[in-house]
């Protein structure tokens, strides 16, 4: 794929970086560990530090000094997950009694909402949902800050004027993301609101595509973003084709997959519009970062991946090996001197053993989240390009039993 | 100064790497920024992960992966403050009533701990002191665990196999460290148990250096370390130049001027033994990291230091600049497109603006972290350069007075 902030070969891990950062590391060892694209959160960047400020540091990248491409979402997954999260960090602050919030339109479905709240997924980097103040309405959804709780609003133009002056690359269309438990009549009239939210989205960005006639740099520079559109429809192999069929026929430069994915629905939700989309459109899996799920989309036709496991479990001392993920915190390591893994070329396996990782972990130094996300992101970097050269040479099924065979989820 | 880890440009300011890590900094950004020496705190490492890991790991510069010279302190400062810190932590626990510990011997001077209690400054990475059960007696001190108010015994001897073993370029003699709040009488007996204690030193040290004859690589190593005494009196001129006096007769490879000092102690405690400490021996200044002291230390003769406060500042947003530091969380820098310090050198003046450092501290990213801690270390990386500039030019006044002119303490 081509952008204008560089190539991105396929298939491409993106690095979250939720609100421009990718979390405890520089520019410099994003780059190291081969991320060749960040995506960023909109729905995090429009509450903190605003799009405006982005905008007038000249955008995502410059903002954040990271050259390469980048991406945003739609902000359409945190408005459903953390835009109803606020209750679980202030317990005692119950929204129904405390909001002023005058719904402008009555909420669709009271009792799906209660199923979104149920079901809904951990998302970006912020937790499960416990409250729900989220309305939405054909126009667009009322929602509360995970902050503070303040109140707001997408509208799919909303979310595209905003993700145009974040200025990322690629950009998403606002779309519903209903929770994967919630009954297939609410997935189909949620995945119909949201292709009609994909026709407005592209609709508010040809907008400032026209713009480009009269078009000041900046202008030109939103022109210049590619949108991609988002096929919805949960679990339902109807639903995802009817998606696939009507997003995919649509003017878009690109598609993303979207759900609140259940474990064992992945590889069904991506193969069931492999063959409608467009084949000569790129495909983006959002959210999506288990290594075996991976090898799956990919051999389902999905270009490009991002998710904040590697990152966040990073975090919390469990780093990716071939074998699977270990927990480096584990007393086990802290008189082990070999690194982490034996032929890893990351900066942290070239320099640092198990007992100082686990050291750095135990005690709590923030070093630990640096070294720890360099490898994992690595791991994720190495692993894309493992696949994309089982491609190459006609070898993916080879490469992926071999992958399969060692690595283990338990 | 040489030591086996290369060279010391001086005056140097040792970057405080409590736990074997520069607190957010990997390697090569602590050598980026032009810091040539890291000191690590033998309390710390003695409790986590252990002095034998670190000694198995091959010493603590190869630990952490730091190719260059480094430093531990005797962890004398550390168990007179934060040894008796537990309560802080835990505040429903009372030592008095929960602690098994059956004092080997009588502590000294059960009022005079007091004294400690209530005046010990600031110490190390951790915080202030709450509670106290130090026990010292002539042979060692009795202390508790920071971590979780375990028994453990420092000794002069202990310290330096302690030491020994964790494998620093430079070591520190066992001193305690009075409060300099502690009266006259109380600061001469700790005085002269510290310099009883610096022969005791010397000798364990020796002991390892005459087992070269016989010497495995290890024993090597121990061997070259540089022992350096320590000199105490607190805020009083006669004690200062008694202890200088004393110290400097002996066989130290060089001194540090120890002592818990209140702001306006440090010029004095350092020019009273400035003529009198053997001037071909390198003196370091334990602790002490306010740049407008620092040229006040260097004209009274001291080579090298060490203090917490660019690295912890860093973590608080709190930044040095040539006016003074700055709160780069404040709101009037969300909107400040420029560098944090338009002609500052460093990774982070070079490549973000203030906006997305403030953005970073307020979002509480790990990268706020990293980025402080890079401008605030190469802010005293460059300090040391202009003095060392200064005196090579035999402008050290004129570089003083135009650096005071500007810094404001505000």
């Amino acid at each position: 794929m081509e952008t204008a902030h560089g190539k991105i070969l396929t298939p491409a891990f993106a690095a979250v970086g939720t609100k421009a950062s990718v979390k405890s590391l520089t520019p410099v060892e994003i780059k190291d560990v081969g991320i060749s694209v960040v995506l960023a959160n909109t729905y995090h960047l429009y509450l903190e530090p605003g799009e405006k400020i982005i905008e007038a540091a000249g955008g995502l990248g410059k903002f954040m000094n990271w050259p390469g491409p980048t991406m945003t979402d739609s902000g359409g997954f945190q408005v459903f997950s953390l835009g109803a999260a606020f209750g679980r960090r202030q317990s005692k602050i119950s929204f129904s009694k405390k909001s002023n919030a005058t719904p402008r339109q009555k909420p669709v479905h009271s009792d799906v909402l209660e199923n979104i709240r149920m079901g809904m997924a951990d998302s970006g980097e912020g937790g499960k949902t416990t409250n729900t103040l989220v309305k939405i309405d054909e126009d667009g959804v009322d929602f509360l800050s995970y902050k503070d709780g303040s109140k707001h609003r997408f509208t799919p133009e909303r979310s595209i004027q905003i993700q145009q002056s974040i200025g990322a690359d690629i950009i998403f269309a606002f779309d519903e993301c209903p929770s994967p438990s919630a009954p297939y009549e609410y997935q189909r009239e949620a995945m119909e609101r949201t292709h009609r939210w994909a026709l407005r989205s592209l609709a508010e960005h040809k907008r400032a595509r026209r713009g480009l006639a009269r078009a000041s740099r900046k202008k030109m520079r939103k022109g210049e973003q590619a949108l991609f559109g988002i096929v919805q429809g949960g679990r339902y192999g109807d639903l995802r084709k009817e998606s696939a069929k009507a997003v995919g026929a649509m003017d878009f430069d690109g598609f993303g997959i979207g759900g609140s994915f259940e474990k064992e629905d992945i590889e069904s939700a991506v193969s069931w519009v492999n063959e409608i989309l467009p084949p000569e459109k790129p495909r983006h899996l959002l959210g999506i970062g288990d290594p075996l799920d991976i090898w799956g989309a990919v051999e389902n036709g999905i270009d490009t991946f991002d998710c904040v496991a590697p990152t966040r479990e990073a975090r919390t001392g469990s780093l990716y090996t071939r074998a699977g993920r270990v927990n480096i915190t584990n007393a086990k390591f802290v008189k082990d001197f070999s690194p982490l893994e034996e032929h890893c070329d990351c900066y942290t396996c070239a320099n640092f053993s198990r007992s100082y990782l686990a050291h750095l972990y135990r005690t709590k130094e923030i070093l630990a989240s640096t070294l720890g996300t360099i490898h994992n992101l690595r791991f994720f970097t190495k692993l894309m390009g493992e696949i994309r050269e089982g491609v190459l040479a006609d070898k993916f099924e080879d490469f992926r039993a071999d992958f399969a065979r060692k690595y283990s989820t338990r």
